[in-house]
């Protein structure tokens, strides 16, 4: 009895912690996903673009996608957008019509999907939904952001909105303080340290210097991405994705439209989706996002397969440390063992498991509704040994991670070329 | 060869209106809808609900449909929310999960659509796809907005994000001017009066008296509706739809679980959605919206219906000119003859087409977000004859117009009683 009570406070949260997975399980979606295709995937170049609004990029990332891949855009059936808080950057709401009018594609049914920073992959999967349920044969599906319109104050307020405004935001609880808390609260748990997360930069932007896409096409060196200036302890500049513009953009199709339009499509074959608390005081461990662990196990299960069958990785890495998280969150490495592998160059361009070899959000930008779409688009060119100097080695299949704000929305896809 | 020259114009707008039609013509989706089912609907009081805020409101609305109807919140597999604007109005994005969470229903997968006023019915249209594709058989559509939490030229601010920022309302066109606009085209073109405006402001007010949810419950007369207090000539005061808070909610299901929860289940049938341009000054014609004919077309098309089958409608009036329009757009009087039936008392509660039967936007109030699941409950308890003394009486078959900003998206569904 006495050891009962004892251990009461672990079996109560045991009991609670069983209970939501078990609500959460039932619930999966077992169905299995036949009849999507990626056949074409563009994003514009990410950065401060500017004198280039969010309608021409919108249309730039559109074009490249469609006409530029001859893919003609009166095949367009359906848009579905992804875009974050373009009211409070750009004073534009309803943003789905107006931009669907400017990319020549007036008319189409379309509406914006937002969900943070899984704005972009909430876009694509109802665009998965809109294929299977037999709605439309070819779809658009594009995220876009513009964020340099003001200044990075109050680029920084509109991102807050993303977190909680009654309970955390409002009292001064900013993204790099949220990331800040689980960096530590990883440190304290499984010693990673500054310098593992410094290497996620190191790697983030060696992957991107060969990207002409990126926004920071340059490598550093650890000891640039160490200079101690922090954003919010532990997190040093080095470690904050940048605020960025950009546009993506891609095609999905049904399997008997897909042969159309190129011999290589990519079939997203898993996908899953789900949330959690917004706030930080609701969770019992700020070490993983159970979204991402929910919506990863959603999405495996859709596929049939396991993390061992994943050949790489496109993660959401707003901060460095939540590279490492999703690396554990995924399945890739156990709780704790994300560091590791990236002192290991397990995830480096031509480790065994290759985590953002275009350069992530983090060197690459992070425009925050394009995200999203510009994940796929970075699997779909790796997929389709498009790549360039940033081809992954074995690249038949792999595993988007879209999540938004404190982790309190996942998605994740899985996707794998049409010939395995 | 002169009469073509003098005809030139003419034909060349024909030929550009005929291609656009064609193209819109060809995306039709002809899918019939087989498995979607309405089997609870609820909505909160709408009105200026001073110290409720977003979360307590929405998540009400999700009781009344879930648990207080017998429907266990566990047996929700997914959410679909809709909601304009809280990133101006209450400095709250990433909506979706923080209101699953304070709702009970926290870990679900959860979007927020967004497509201006038209967002409810967006995220309907969602949830239609995610059960006909099989991805789930239970989930909410949930819509909500807070708009009194700042000063009315604020939400008029932020509803004027509506409208195109670079283009028109950052001169100064917000939305009475708008629809100010097309009340005087129709002016023009028909012979429509002020009177006419007015009188589909007294039968809303009329319905809306024995509606114990509107914001306005209370009868004007026909010379209150005419006091000249200008709002954007022609329009007046009580041509106006007010700013409001509420949330409404809906539970769907595919037909295999639908009679666990009711034995008059109510099946969405047809579902059209289309895009327009957002600036007027685009428009060719402005006594008629072409995403509600092109909406209305793809509906009427995938149920096998026309008007004349349909017993009433919910349309949307912001502004009563919008009603007018809507009533014609969506087939039920011939372009211009919109007026005239109000005039006779067709769209009256015991007329032959009776149109917003609980008292519309206008009187019931228009918190954005919610507008368009709200109309959904109407049409459901229309339908299964829950509606007291706004119930229709005919109601069998009916259709639901919801439409966003200057017209540009516009979402509309044909739903029918299961045992039809």
């Amino acid at each position: 009895m006495v050891t009962f009570i004892n251990n009461a406070p672990f079996i109560i949260v045991f009991i609670a912690v069983f209970m939501a997975r078990a609500t959460v399980e039932e619930v999966d979606s077992t169905l299995p996903l036949t009849n999507t295709n990626i056949v074409s995937a563009a994003q514009t170049k990410f950065g401060a673009l500017q004198g280039v609004t969010l309608r021409e990029m919108f249309s730039e990332a559109v074009d490249k996608a469609t006409i530029h891949a001859g893919i003609p855009k009166k095949d367009i059936q359906a848009a579905f957008i992804g875009s974050f808080i373009p009211e409070m950057l750009v004073h534009q709401g309803h943003t789905a019509p107006l931009l669907l009018d400017f990319a020549g594609l007036k008319g189409l049914p379309a509406t914006r999907h937002e969900d943070a920073c899984a704005s972009g992959a909430t876009a694509l999967r109802a665009a998965i939904m809109a294929i299977e349920s037999g709605f439309y044969d070819t779809v658009l599906v594009a995220g876009v952001e513009k964020m340099t319109s003001v200044s990075t104050n109050k680029a920084t307020e509109a991102l807050a909105a993303a977190a909680d405004d009654q309970f955390e935001s409002s009292i001064g609880l900013t993204f790099p303080g949220v990331f800040g808390i689980a960096a530590v609260a990883h440190m304290q748990k499984y010693g990673t340290t500054e310098e593992d997360m410094a290497l996620v930069s190191v790697k983030a932007h060696k992957n991107a210097a060969t990207n002409p896409l990126a926004q920071f096409q340059k490598e550093i060196t650890l000891e640039k991405a160490m200079t101690p200036r922090y954003v919010a302890w532990p997190l040093k500049l080095f470690d904050c994705s940048p605020i960025s513009d950009g546009a993506a953009a891609l095609v999905l199709t049904s399997n008997e439209k897909a042969k159309q339009y190129t011999d290589l499509p990519v079939k997203i074959i898993g996908t899953g989706q789900a949330s959690a608390s917004m706030n930080l005081c609701d969770r019992s461990d700020l070490t993983s996002f159970s979204a991402s662990v929910d919506a990863s196990r959603q999405a495996y299960k859709m596929a049939g397969l396991e993390p061992k069958d994943m050949d790489f990785a496109v993660v959401h890495d707003c901060f460095t440390i939540a590279e490492i998280i999703a690396s554990e969150d995924i399945g890739f490495f156990k709780p704790g063992e994300g560091a590791k592998a990236v002192r290991d160059g397990i995830t480096a361009l031509d480790g065994d498991k290759p985590i953002n070899p275009m350069g992530g959000l983090k060197a690459v930008g992070h425009p925050v509704g394009a995200t999203g779409v510009k994940q796929a688009v970075v699997v779909y060119r790796e997929l389709i040994g498009d790549a360039g100097p940033n081809q992954v080695a074995n690249n038949d299949t792999a595993i988007m991670h879209n999540f938004g704000g404190t982790g309190a929305t996942c998605v994740v896809n899985i996707m794998r070329r049409a010939d395995i």
